[in-house]
């Protein structure tokens, strides 16, 4: 069983990692501690591919390296899902959570087009 | 109109994130390659929490410092859903895609129970 | 001319790196932005080695693996050095600095063998 | 005694951090792979800072910003040359070597003023 009940997706990849890890024998690796630092390491990995572009050449990605930025975030995804099953957080929940009160931290009528408050955020 | 169609609470997700950058016109900041920067950073408050602690520790958080983990959890996830939109990517068949992937860079009898292989993975 | 007047190492290496830069019109792609950016990637290179090991382990790092996180970390004082050169920073003046800060926030008297304390710093 | 021998102010700023480490008995927490953890956490918080200016922006940094940057890379410094002790890495030698190694990886004739070459190095 996973935590992910709220979305059947997030729950079936949930569950696809917990048997992937549980197969290999991998699961003692993967305190929350470490599972953070992988993540940490792929959110690298998909910076790396866009750390000399533009900010324009980074909006039109030729299809190849379109494909590998798209794994490159599906790992990163995959860590979160497996740090969410092994705290027992709602990911769904926690995001629609954050999107709140980011709401009350960023009121529209202070923050709109203004990009010195948005630095501040 | 996203990309996350094959999961609702992804796609609603992705659709409340647009309309609160919208709304703040911030989408003039929101170029994959700072959106990859945003979702670095993130993972970097996400993993200060453990940096400390041991990874017993960290299997046994109070339940404090879960919430704050939870939420971190959740930036790094609104980061990853708004690159996902940017780039029109769909999040739940790339992660589907790649554990395929890892399944064949990493079969079960040659992984199985080796720290040593899997410090390599 | 670079700006690591104070440290003839650092100075040196400040001054190869500009001349590695130019002979291969590469000050183009060196902004402050870009260069934070190829600094966390490299930082997420030299964590890859450490990620799945034990804080033991990771004390104790066999002769090959040593040598690589050896030039990890050069690549991160690579793109520091060049970060302060783009900025006018003095290395060595700010980090001297920011250790009396740092001494400021943890006194002794309040941190001492507190793993509490050192949590939260 | 420390292992940046070959540049005093580097071995000057280790010896600091060893003192300032062991009035707080804060070795126990410093394994090589904490402190690989608490430098990627410094280089996000530095990258905080460039996430939503342009790159123009960031080659003109206001001077309260341009000192808060400062302390930033200093930050990384810090546990650079903590961990440089740590594993007995000499970070001059180290750099100087990495140069060479790149040199050879990124040939003049090759790249100069290509971005294409330059994006995949």
């Amino acid at each position: 069983m996973s935590n992910q009940q709220n979305d059947p997706a997030l729950e079936q990849l949930a569950l696809r990692l917990q048997d992937f890890a549980q197969q290999r024998d991998w699961g003692q690796f993967h305190s929350p501690k470490n599972l953070a630092s992988a993540l940490i390491v792929e959110a690298g990995e998909l910076l790396e591919h866009f750390q000399w572009l533009t900010e324009e050449q980074s909006r039109n990605l030729p299809a190849d390296k379109k494909q590998a930025v798209a794994y490159e975030m599906a790992d990163v995804l995959l860590y979160l899902v497996q740090m969410a099953t092994a705290l027992d957080v709602d990911l769904i929940e926690a995001a629609n959570a954050k999107i709140g009160i980011n709401g009350g931290k960023y009121p529209v009528e202070n923050v709109r087009g203004s990009s010195r408050k948005y630095d501040e955020r």
